[in-house]
């Protein structure tokens, strides 16, 4: 309520947006109504990782650029993905003009099949962009929402007012693209994620001449990829790696397994590439693995002859092997974690194996990957990981890239997103260093409204962009007081108490205890059994209060956190008999 | 169970050391007989991080190296610490000659406290790493179970038959040795946590002659420090970190705060020194850092003078302090942390202030860390951090260390000892690449016993060396299958159901269901409230099946898969009214 209070004090002066709708739910209408200007609305990819989304607004016409998911942190606990706030986008649908795609990563296009089974509207992206996002949308049921619309990587269309032109971008899956936008107030550019890679695995480099061509005119604002704001200098070359996987697949002399991420697809193209050099089949297993590659090779962005992919069942020598795998993060079910505890059920790993782990460790996954990569080393594996060589390297532009992107667009104002709120802060401070003052750079929270008319431009208002959480099937519905209990369930477990009383609340018979997730029942049952005396002695005494309820919370809590100093979560059952 | 069966079977064959005791509740009873055979047995510290604790007995002594505690990993649910398994040291108390310490580190000596509550022995070590081990001893009033005798890093003491030699080494902390073990079967060597850092903090080096010295009659067996045997080249001196730190104060013109490791007692001298030479004083805020400043200035390890420390409340201008505090691993409730959430008491950060995070991210750590860097970001601090600048390095050798360590001692056999599984065979494949073949190199699981007669060497049984989990109170009560309650609680919480019945275990009255940490009672009480409705369908049904437990479960277990995809636990209290 807060937040809305300012955003309504805020509305004078700005005269923007937010207008309170007694008969909401949520208590908010989002109305536009400043015709001639043009807004920037990050809705994720700001203060986190991943589920990247930002909303372009010029009068009545809403852009979306990207729509992705976050995977959950560690202490978010039961939740399978992290959503962006889509209040505001469905409270304007009406304005809506369509979704923009940069590339295929789930941090760009996994939240689409929540969104669109909110709106009806039209996407445009590459052809693996938009393949990649059909099949989201397909799993979800919610394909006939869409309108799917390809657009080549260097070609353009028009959106109401607005016209966005794509520009190619080197990053880890083909396809990805920058955007050029035009609008009426100025043009915005849009990076994407994307790396200055000059041997890029895709072959497709950063365009900087058509980005420089088509931005002759000046840049109003770019919006440009953080994520490896706080690594000095340039990211290594893709090529780098295939020059390592082609040294190991030389020494190698037993089966080769590489997990990497399956949506690297450029990197799995260098793969299927030098497997035909030293005369090995390729073998995939990891149904998102299959799947991509399926796709890209029926769009002609991957290049594979028939007689290199094998199924995995098939009897190939050990040292003509190669086989593909997902796990690269060692995910419980993945299927390289699954080889590592011996539950894979083609796959047993023995000595001979180099099981090479081509991929970045996400943040909050070291100690999974560890487990995975001691495991496979137990088996006698000959394992191969990012401390020990070169075998994976960042899709993302380090600083000097980032000098390059700010040197190359010039814009008037900067707009850092993606990665977290420190790679934001680093990548401002690397436009100060180029010569931009303090208000040409704007850092903005979800949710942060950034207000152009062309020439001045102004952080506003907000609106509603707190993380929504899907667990299973509910959408939303798990908030922060769950996870308060599922966080202290976590740390101490449950106790449940029947406590039979009769019509003066007075105890008749034995008050009886359960608990789940505290202690051992059967190994502690002497514990349980003096909490059960003593709650039985203070639900008898004379002279205390006729509340059982209070009585065998005060009890248990006292009694338990004095034996054991653990608060578990005390519930009652106060029954009459 | 069929750990026990493979160490009755094995019996015959090695003579050795582990008899069934049905009267023993654990049904274990060890008794060692084999005189003349020098036996190795690794309790903790392999495998894992941590809990470093080594039995080494010949005869009927028994000599113990450290004996550390292990942090709990992110899915140890509520687990405070994890201790080595003491239950083999207990059994054979009577043959204990003593613990000699390596280092003050927690994860040498942590583990006294526990020990030393079952029982009596005498603690030899270096003056600081005793005062450390002192201190740990005194808070759980466990003092008196100890003797304590100080030994220089170049000293030497007697156990029985057992003469062991100190040597210093280079490591984080002062006052760091290995050892040289001469025993009647032949020397062993253990590294202890080392180094070979030529201008290290403290100023101590790893001392490669005395070593060389000490084994000159030959060297039967080493163990030594594998943690960074994933790690080619060397790690960096310390210096570096001095040099960078020196240059940082040298740009700062605000307040600097820098946060470490408390036991990193060499930097913190660097940092004094530095202090002095940029004209500032230092406040120190974290409990354990303020107590172990004291001990290492009390006994002259650390040397201050008085006024440069002053107190945190102290009216200093900004560009003439230096906040030491602790931290660097974004724990919730250290100094640091409550700087970056604004909650703590004496410290506001602000624009001006320079932030240095000097401590290696523990693998678990990433996302608290992650966190705390974007909150003092956020603020406005000019935060330094191990990407952006060598403001830490590791206090452990790396692969170009650990081959000469393996050239100066040229033992007989090799046994890789701390680090997680990866590391103990990463250097055992770096002992084959010096010409050690299979047999000479042990990887021992925790627990395995490595036997010798002075010639001939082999693993033989094992004795208990699961984890040992304390949680509050409880040490060694809560288990795997309290743990796995603990998991399923936090993914999906509870439902605990209440059913009155009548003596035919009719239904009578309304069922109820309460809930926590599954999804929110008010604002899912839609859902709650078709599950009661199906539930008292079912219960009402005619024909099924007069057990109202199963009913409950086998109803709600599917109502909620459906409706939610989420599998809380459930409990009923079917109660007769």
């Amino acid at each position: 309520m807060n937040k809305m209070d300012t955003c309504l004090r805020r509305y004078d002066n700005n005269g923007l947006l937010l207008i309170r709708s007694n008969a909401k739910k949520q208590g908010y209408k989002f109305t536009n109504f400043m015709n001639k200007q043009l807004r920037i609305i990050p809705l994720g990819g700001l203060g986190e990782i991943g589920k990247n989304m930002t909303v372009l607004e010029y009068g009545r016409n809403q852009i979306i650029i990207d729509c992705g998911v976050m995977f959950p942190e560690n202490d978010m606990y039961g939740i399978d993905l992290v959503l962006p706030n889509f209040d505001y986008v469905i409270e304007n649908q009406d304005t809506l003009r369509g979704i923009v795609l940069t590339h295929g990563h789930m941090d760009h296009i996994g939240g689409l099949p929540y969104l669109l089974k909110r709106v009806k509207t039209t996407i445009y992206g590459t052809p693996l962009t938009l393949g990649m996002a059909e099949r989201q949308l397909e799993e979800a049921n919610v394909r006939q929402n869409a309108k799917l619309k390809t657009v080549k990587d260097k070609g353009s269309i028009q959106l109401g007012p607005i016209k966005i032109h794509f520009f190619p971008v080197a990053h880890s899956i083909p396809g990805s693209v920058g955007l050029v936008i035009d609008t009426p107030a100025g043009i915005v550019v849009h990076t994407g994620d994307y790396k200055l890679d000059e041997t890029p695995a895709g072959g497709r480099t950063t365009d900087l001449k058509r980005l420089k061509h088509l931005t002759q005119k000046g840049v109003l604002a770019l919006l440009a990829d953080s994520t490896n704001a706080d690594r000095p200098g340039r990211t290594p070359t893709e090529q780098v790696v295939a020059d390592t996987l082609d040294e190991l697949f030389a020494e190698a002399d037993g089966r080769i397994i590489i997990a990497t991420f399956s949506s690297v697809l450029a990197r799995l193209q260098a793969i299927m590439d030098l497997a035909v050099k030293h005369g090995r089949k390729v073998a995939l297993t990891g149904r998102s693995l299959q799947e991509n590659v399926a796709l890209a090779r029926e769009l002609g962005y991957m290049k594979v002859a028939d007689k290199v992919l094998v199924d995995i069942k098939s009897r190939i020598p050990d040292d003509k092997l190669i086989i593909l795998s997902t796990g690269s993060q060692g995910e419980p079910r993945s299927a390289l974690n699954r080889m590592a505890k011996g539950e894979h059920r083609q796959i047993n790993i023995h000595e001979g194996d180099t099981i090479i782990v081509s991929g970045g460790t996400i943040p909050g996954n070291e100690e999974d990957v560890g487990r995975m990569l001691n495991r496979l080393f137990e088996r006698g594996a000959n394992v191969v990981y990012g401390r020990l060589a070169t075998v994976h390297v960042s899709g993302h532009g380090s600083r000097e890239e980032m000098r390059i992107m700010l040197e190359t667009v010039k814009p008037r104002y900067f707009i850092p997103v993606h990665g977290e709120s420190r790679h934001q802060h680093l990548h401002a401070r690397l436009a100060a260093e180029t010569g931009f003052v303090a208000d040409e750079t704007f850092i903005l929270q979800n949710g942060a409204v950034w207000a152009s008319d062309g020439e001045k431009a102004q952080q506003t208002a907000s609106v509603p962009a707190e993380d929504v959480y899907v667990d299973g099937r509910l959408v939303g519905e798990i908030g922060e007081a769950v996870m308060k209990d599922r966080q202290r369930l976590s740390q101490d477990g449950f106790i449940v108490v029947y406590v039979p009383v009769n019509g003066r609340s007075k105890l008749v018979g034995e008050p009886q205890i359960i608990s789940r997730g505290f202690v051992h029942m059967q190994e502690s049952s002497d514990l349980i059994d003096l909490a059960r005396k003593e709650l039985k002695r203070q639900l008898q005494r004379k002279g205390r209060k006729n509340d059982p309820k209070e009585t065998v919370r005060h009890t248990l809590q006292n009694f338990f956190y004095r034996e054991t100093q653990s608060r578990p979560v005390i519930l009652s059952n106060i029954v009459r008999v």
